[in-house]
């Protein structure tokens, strides 16, 4: 059964805070990226390793965030990943950002999405070449309905 | 005579390449509000500092980027930021980045965007409000036109 | 029965790395407050908030790290605090680094060292200044005996 | 005639403030690296490439920073290094940071120190495996007489 959403609960640590006393805005990209990783190893998917036979990473071609409301030192955020499209060479991730209110209830404090391709080192040129999604990637996720994080 | 545009120029570090070997795309993030602070450091506006009564700051509310190439240790990156639009109380600056080859030409490696709103706490809730972009600086700022930026 | 250990987990993030394919050195220094941080929390202890009449912070006044052995991505690494030392103003946490193998065994990949002083803004100048340790913190902790992290 | 010290001029960024409104204790680790890598670039020497026939790096087996007084958002900071030891596999950098004052002078706010050794890839193994510091570096550097850092 394919996998289509993950969702990962971090704590704001005092380094990721700035001057104005919130989370810097780039941490964000941090957090979208560790709910990708931690997406992907929970399915056994590749994120810089081989796969069918030659080593393949997944650069960045696109990445956005809109901000709502600020995180601060120790609030605890749930990063939901869910995958919106898959294409033949890229994934789109979008990210929703929620604070846990101390009463259980749940903020939106920011939503994001990240774009990736495939991509492999040419054993030639030692360029970095886009190449199509591995099939054991496309057997293990699916896109979720807009239903699920558009509200 | 009001600015509409600003570079600055970074040599990659070590600190900011990951594990593919390249500079980590969150970074991106860092250089162009490195533009912005230079920008507005220029020009003696506030950044986040006491200006007509109050301390300001300039929460972002939005940030784009999309990566055409990689940036490696050691490259050298023109960060050139043009100030996209100037609304009441928000500010859009769009950024190209541009890496100096060693024959002297420039690669379009990345471009981004950033909006940011004026805001100041709310002296009696010690709530973040927006508020309107200080006199001091619509006086300072223009809109650049969309040819300089846009190829 | 105050505390003088804490242990917290962690598992090591893609931007964490460099271009060497191991974790950056100055992450450490991020893993050793994280730790410290947590430590704190669990005591109900205050890191950057009001205690006994005003608002305290923790300025580090010296720190350090001996690294052992790399951390690459994925590596799930424990960072177990112990108190070495409480001063009138100060206090020094040492860390322990050990990698879990898969097997299950441990190694010992770096230990370090964290001095902070408890600080508060003086009133009148709002310069920092250093003040006594506060009794609800020595209330709560004591210095580990060395025979716990030196082996 | 080689090379005993290096000096680079920072200006401290608000993505490297915290909450506390001053830079963040890790920042001065990212510091000290930029200003090796600098001294390297300057000597024409090898910091993560192809020397002598094999490609070395430098990983730190030791880092240390004392914290005299804090650096703000905007502070300019001259980080100024001093070859301190060279030994058979490691180098080992001081460093002394000064603040910058708008009157001239200069105000001591921290010194560090960084240990590395030169290390290369095991062709058999890949594991990491230290090795003498090449020739090509000798002859370029030389240890700094103490009088020149010590004060």
């Amino acid at each position: 059964m394919p996998s289509s959403d993950h969702m990962i609960v971090r704590q704001i640590e005092f380094v990721d805070t700035d001057m104005a006393g919130i989370m810097h805005f780039s941490n964000y990209y941090r957090m979208m990226e560790a709910a990708e990783t931690s997406f992907f190893r929970g399915l056994g998917l590749p994120l810089f390793e081989e796969c069918e036979g030659r080593v393949i990473g997944w650069p960045r071609v696109r990445s956005r965030c809109d901000y709502h409301a600020p995180l601060r030192f120790n609030d605890i955020v749930e990063v939901h990943l869910f995958v919106k499209e898959i294409r033949t060479q890229a994934l789109t991730f979008f990210f929703r950002f929620r604070k846990r209110r101390p009463d259980g209830s749940r903020e939106a404090v920011a939503r994001g999405e990240l774009t990736t391709v495939c991509a492999t080192l040419d054993p030639a040129t030692q360029a970095i070449v886009t190449v199509p999604v591995p099939q054991a990637v496309r057997d293990r996720i699916a896109v979720a309905p807009k239903s699920a994080y558009r509200v």
